[in-house]
């Protein structure tokens, strides 16, 4: 029986959720059932605290939709890894988000690394993760190459040259070992920023269904032991999905 | 002219938010107005990832409407210091969490500290939150008493037995030289918790209040140079406020 | 019944004493008494650990005096925050040191700040104070502008363009969101620095006035329990203020 | 064509790479070819810093007869995560170690796990991994079982029984939410011991096999870069493979 | 030419300098010359933030003495390593703290150690250094064995039970491989302890004076470079050793 | 009776051995009797993390023939400290690396330090010890002069001038109050270097004899009570030091 893992954009473009569904397929297992999706009320882009707080009700609402579609793991593909924390609560599998999942990566095939995300805003946000996953050692840098997200979608922009140039700089100054590419909306550089390069150019959203993948493949599930035990429902409180669903 | 404060419990239950005011009440400044104010589609209690997740369009609603009425700073009065970030980019004035409150207070008065709260699923989510603000040295050990957020709020229940007997606890086990109170629903229990253990309890609703009064009262405002710069307006974005208000 | 704050100037430059305490009234709320002292006998600056050791004794004389005098808290005026656990000992109400001041203000108006100190020799001073405070992930840098603290009370002089000049470099070459003025002896500069730079300047002399509005409005004492415990007094021991009247 | 990895155990104890290699076959993916190996000269487990030291260039030779046959990745399958970063000098695609794989692993399905090990002499060298990994946050504790290694293979022993006590002392004293296995001889325990005690185990042969598979499968091999280049070849050297095979 | 090293007890109990003086001179080598000081005005023992503050005045005079006479490294003999660094300003030759003597040699024999002191209010004091001096992840604890450092020079007390005791608490609780003596008035107990424990049991102030021994026999001296150059000399100051004298 | 101290260079180019047998009795005390080996098969020099695991089991057979002779201490002469921890479960007597000396040292005598070591590929193993010496916050950075070790064993060469400025660039840019010399190779350059630069610069070799005798003088052994215990005898296992002679 198939794998099913859902790849959740938790920005309401479907452009990029199409595009971050393209990439997902590309590295699955034979085994494996891609699907993507995006909360339908939700900021178009994550661009600092607000976007991702404002994004993260719809999607716990779409890892709701995959419990009940028997999904059997999660990527959340934001670089901020924004609402990871409530979709372990909510989900059986396991969740990754695409930020953890190549830093991860990164520390297993380099002693050190850098990252290039889009918008500076989002740099310090990037840093509390490096913290959270205890990779200060390991990431060398946050890089901001200021971009705004959906510059990502428009066909012959110049964001591809942008990150490239700040690829060579990040190696250059960081002394850095690979690349870690910042954004879901990236995701479909990677082959082509590797080739001009000559870097390891890591994409998060490839490597966190690989990491799902491992996962499950390894039987693992979210623990229910502790926080991220199933959200308490309480007497009083319309359900949390109804408030949610509104 | 008085300076204006406004209180937000990110949660539903206005007997908590009622009791929140009177507490910040007590210890305003003579100048200072205190308004108390709630979502009013929340969860009733922030107890986990996904309670605090949820409360936070709710919460941002709310330092909206403070910003249209004119507030000069904001207590956000959940111990989780949920959606503290995102309000920031949101509010011109200070927007000060309970938790952070408590520890920057607990951190000029003390060698060391511990702190007690409700649920064991707290647990992780505050001991985040003692790494964030560099807290780690200071805090001894954070403590559940294994209460329900809301058996805080039942007449004659057994809660503040149980919050005692973890002070006298903590200040044996841990060596801690003050307890601070891990829910914005102790905040009533302080002066008798003081007095029948000895030991300075510590409740971060006033400490909050008090400064965001020290932060406004010296000039200071929430910086808008980088991450709590005012969220991106974006061209095919139905507004925040449009969509939480749905 | 006034709230009564002494500010105290470790140093024994009485200029700076004044200049300080003006700054500390400008900030002052209606029901608080400011008055500001400096040991009689002291360095005329403090500048390294020499000046800062040779300075307590006299410091904690005036702390002395303070608690005959009934006051309810205290500020120490020297950013290396020379003596202030010491101080705390004696003290009943709380000390604050205006290095912690400023830097638990500005962890909540930023999620990065810098330090413009005067001397280089100060800067590991202040780096292990930055360590100290936990704020290794929120103080980006610490700078000196390679001026004597005294320089600081001359009139006419290159100082403030100095500072001025550091603080921009801050901005620019650390990504810092906020500058944090790392002398007393600056206190008065602050206003023509915000709009000079148009960067938020944090004065650690006004917020630690407000910082100790705050503690002590907020009914907390500086704890007995543990390490602030009143110096033990010891059988054959001449008593130490007589030591230090001498 | 098949991916093809090699689980080297770096202990010369054929019984033990026989049944990591078994553990490794019932995860791996249908398109994955295992093999298992050991050095013919090592020490038949590893017990300290020597043990591990010794281990190394028979490890190290079985790299070079992987490269030799086409291998695309390997697990190091010794907890103590013997001479990983030597053996990412010499391969071409990735080397995961069979603790940093449980401790990723365990970082995605738990806010914080336990380790239980065989002998207390092993636990400083796995709080130096956990640090190197950045786990401090997330590891609550290393626990010792007292279990020499080669306990682990023999019949009817009361290995299993041990490490089931010290599981449940775990979740209780040190509130972790998964247990990690700390060697590669207790990877047939894991379902019975999951089983037995309702608690998530982990065993780092079975993640570190997936791990591989993601890595290899988001196109990743260790990045020739910087630490992890082929190392040097020397004019008046034997080369480090003639000398090794002596 | 003999070194000569002068061992200076911050605190004003000459019986308490006799003893330092002589168990400094039973390990020092053939060549070294050992004096012992303290100051003349200083608390009788440095128990706490006060104490030790008040004893530095004094300390930076021994030092001044001893630069005058010819002195080519020196030791603090007190654990709070009080003053150490004010010292290293004044002093050309190396300064060195007990307590850092201490750590440093314990971190290259074990892999943890554990510190047994007097009272419970130097712990964080001690915890402070333990930061201060990286040894966070070396000291596995600073115990108290709440006995008042003068208990240490009443002949037939219990205080040398008291610290065997805790002595073996400590590597029973935590996993401890030697103990340190947190107080330079239990140099004298050092072989018993040994001997009635079979722990290894470091004292400071041998350590310290072996350091010395071996930084001036490298040709080390401290540097003039940044942070420890020379106090600065200050027009309108009386100079520092004129007020210190008065 | 002369203390014996063993200087043992793990790689096996002699002619660096004889060079640091050289500087090595150049500051040994008149007491003290030094000699100097280095492993007959090993790597001749130790660039990266094969040749340091390649150079472990010929250095521990040095130590184990040192045991043999009598040895009471040894330095490991390899600023990679290159299998230190595996000698101190061989050893008796201390077993100090001349990178840990080095820090030890310069912790004492700056308040922070640069490195300049040879290849970049060194760089993140030097800072792995930094981490692992606690030194992160006085170790101000590791810088490669991109040499080649044996580069430093050539008559007439760029070497020293490379060195020389790179030190130069340290205390420029890394406001370091002294600088460590990261090869072992390096240590007869320390005179002359300190003359032409005027900064403190350390050699780990000297350091490490003085500290080795500081250790042994203060009756000081390796604690045999947990990790660093003699290395397990097992049943069926040629022993260790057969495998290493074969």
């Amino acid at each position: 029986m198939a794998m099913r893992i859902r790849v959740i954009n938790p920005n309401s473009t479907t452009s990029m959720t199409e595009k971050i569904g393209r990439c997902a397929r590309q590295v699955a297992a034979p085994g494996t059932e891609i699907s993507a999706a995006n909360p339908p009320h939700s900021p178009p882009s994550i661009e600092g605290f607000t976007d991702g707080a404002m994004s993260v009700p719809g999607l716990l609402a779409e890892i709701r939709k995959g419990e009940a579609d028997g999904i059997d793991g999660y990527v959340v593909a934001c670089f901020d890894d924004t609402g990871v924390d409530a979709c372990r609560e909510v989900a059986r599998g396991p969740v990754v988000g695409i930020c953890e999942a190549a830093m991860h990566a990164a520390s297993m095939i380099t002693t050190g690394f850098s990252v290039v995300t889009t918008l500076s805003r989002s740099v310090p946000i990037i840093e509390d993760l490096v913290e959270k996953y205890g990779m200060h050692r390991k990431c060398k840098r946050v890089r901001a190459s200021d971009l705004p997200v959906l510059a990502l979608e428009e066909e012959g922009g110049r964001a591809r040259e942008a990150i490239r140039e700040e690829i060579l700089r990040a190696v250059k100054e960081d002394r850095c070992e690979a690349v870690i590419l910042g954004c879901a909306g990236m995701a479909d550089l990677t082959a082509w920023l590797t080739r001009e390069t000559g870097v390891p150019v890591i994409d998060g959203v490839a490597v966190a269904v690989k990491l799902v993948e491992a996962l499950v493949g390894a039987g693992l599930t979210t623990s229910k032991l502790g926080a991220y035990a199933a959200p308490l429902v309480k007497g009083e409180h319309a359900t949390v999905s109804d408030h949610d669903g509104k």
